[in-house]
């Protein structure tokens, strides 16, 4: 157990490793953001920085030797980065939850083989192979590389007809899997953290609406019966036991409605603080991030409670103009990352608005 | 109006300024730390640092230049230093009411040509015309030295009997100010603020309970009638009119219970986010740090609506030492201000509980 004052190491400088990094100022830890990227915004708000590669050993040695324990806050971190690093210094959560994350198929290998379903999948090394897939899995389905996927990058939908040497190699041709359509009513994830002794606590499941592959609204809590949200919750129980996961982590799941009712279907796991508990900032007790912070100092988890019907909604680009009609609405809370240039698709920032339960 | 991205410069590194830089960053808006003390908390999490004297006037001259708009943490910024950042910057809230606050003599006077009640006063240069005051003002009463008094620091209680030269050589001899005790319920204070084009809003007023001259724990509402809570929001909102006030203020009175019922009394007026408001980061929908921050960037002000009944408890040296408890305790919000000693007296961080309104 980490004492107030202590350092936190993060790899990442993007807006999660800001939004971690201010929360655990408010619980009097100290941040060290790792970066490559000179005008990361996490670098704005924390006590410590190095900018280096994640492959620069000198770097990475002092970084584990000025903080008193090191944490990410994204699944791409390098394998050898994280594997240097866990002989010089605590990693949370371990480094295995990544090499597992990392690759869709070892992911969903091990998800199924927890006896959790997951949509039909299916390896594919080479063109040929595809053939075979989908023989297995169907159409429609998606074809995904195996690793550095995100937002929609490194997938091809694959109807019925589409050429498929041809898919293959719009991907480069590195190894994907091929994973079987899943025709959901709504897309839900739960967040949730695990402690060092083992302790599990969940915020109550939540429904996201993507727009061209990226999250736009999160609302808290999901329109799924109170059966189905318990069962969600008691997967990533499951998931996070498996993984001797200590932090924060979020499992995307579909709900598809059938005629036993709804069914779960788990689609992704993060292994870090979470795009769609970003409403947990306004919306509950403790935010994701002040969670992860406690979880890896190896402190009891805080109280998960909702302050009311939550709506997160996110700010992609252009729409990050937006501050002023946001700043002007009573009750909205505005969130920028501090991010210099509103490309198109990227997340420039959030808004939380949060209704009474019973309206 | 400024836009997000711009640089909000902050005279002092203690926890007001921390948390006024954190809540900046939420909103995309980057802070510049002046503070003379190396190891203050606000330099753990700000964009810029500059560690220099107040007195300091080329590191004034390039902070002022580096800053879209200069604020502060703290009433006792030397006059010289806001003149000098004023013919280069903008200073919000003007510096007027810095000149104004830091004489206890000219507070009170300001306070009592707006028609506000205060407690009867007179000014003390000598120990001569201390015992004329002591006739005007009677006794018990309090002698105070008129500039750089805090937390019960430069004043000296004034029983009956009490050797009146001993008394005002144990302030050292510096201009006084004679104030008759006000025999009080309760204390409350009233914090809110006023943005650029006039607009007021205040949180719902708050009761304060001190110890040793040190708050010890804040909880909103206050117990008092709902007249009388809008008096003091307008009692507030007139003072912050008269000085032009930009940012946000809090105004100590007390509560006296009379037989013409409750009666208030202005007792200090704080040009700055003050430890009564602490509640409001997690009992708000907006926090008095991020009012404060919009304020002086020129934004239209968020609302101020409770959570619920909420109770802050400051953490004072050894309290901090709780934080295992608080952690431990379901619903309790955890601030630690990051300060690397826990000396007696000095405050630590603090803890909030929210209630539901009705309990």
């Amino acid at each position: 157990m980490l004492r107030p004052g202590a350092t936190i190491g993060i790899l990442g400088g993007g807006q999660l490793a800001r939004m971690l990094a201010s929360a655990g100022a408010r619980l009097g830890l100290l941040s060290h953001i790792y970066s490559p990227v000179a005008d990361d915004p996490a670098f704005d708000v924390c006590a410590s920085r190095t900018l280096a590669e994640f492959s620069d050993e000198d770097a990475l040695a002092k970084f584990a030797a000025a903080v008193d324990v090191v944490t990410y806050e994204f699944e791409n971190v390098p394998a050898a980065t994280a594997a240097f690093l866990e002989t010089r210094a605590r990693v949370r959560p371990n480094p295995r939850v990544l090499a597992l994350t990392q690759d869709r198929l070892t992911e969903k290998e091990f998800v199924r083989d927890l006896g959790i379903e997951t949509a039909p999948f299916a390896s594919v090394e080479d063109a040929g192979a595809l053939a075979r897939a989908v023989a297995r899995v169907g159409r429609p389905s998606i074809l995904k590389t195996r690793r550095f996927g995100y937002d929609g990058k490194g997938q091809i939908f694959l109807r019925d007809g589409a050429d498929l040497a041809v898919t293959f190699r719009a991907l480069g041709g590195a190894p994907c899997i091929l994973e079987g359509f899943v025709p959901f009513a709504r897309e839900v994830s739960v967040v949730a953290a695990r402690g060092e002794n083992g302790e599990f606590r969940a915020y109550d499941v939540c429904e996201n609406v993507h727009e061209h592959h990226i999250l736009a609204v999160t609302t808290a809590p999901a329109k799924i019966s109170g059966e189905t949200a318990e069962a969600a919750v008691a997967i990533a129980q499951r998931i996070a036991d498996a993984a001797d996961y200590v932090g924060v982590l979020a499992v995307e799941m579909f709900v598809v409605e059938g005629s036993a009712g709804e069914q779960l279907v788990v689609n992704e796991i993060a292994p870090r603080v979470h795009n769609s508990g970003h409403w947990t900032l306004d919306g509950a007790v403790t935010s994701q991030f002040e969670q992860h912070m406690r979880a890896v100092a190896g402190w009891p988890l805080g109280s998960t409670r909702r302050h009311g019907r939550v709506e997160m909604r996110n700010l992609i680009g252009a729409d990050a103009e937006k501050w002023r009609d946001i700043l002007n609405e009573d009750g909205a809370s505005l969130h920028l990352y501090g991010k210099k240039e509103a490309r198109p698709g990227r997340k420039m920032g959030h808004v939380t608005r949060v209704f009474p339960e019973d309206a």
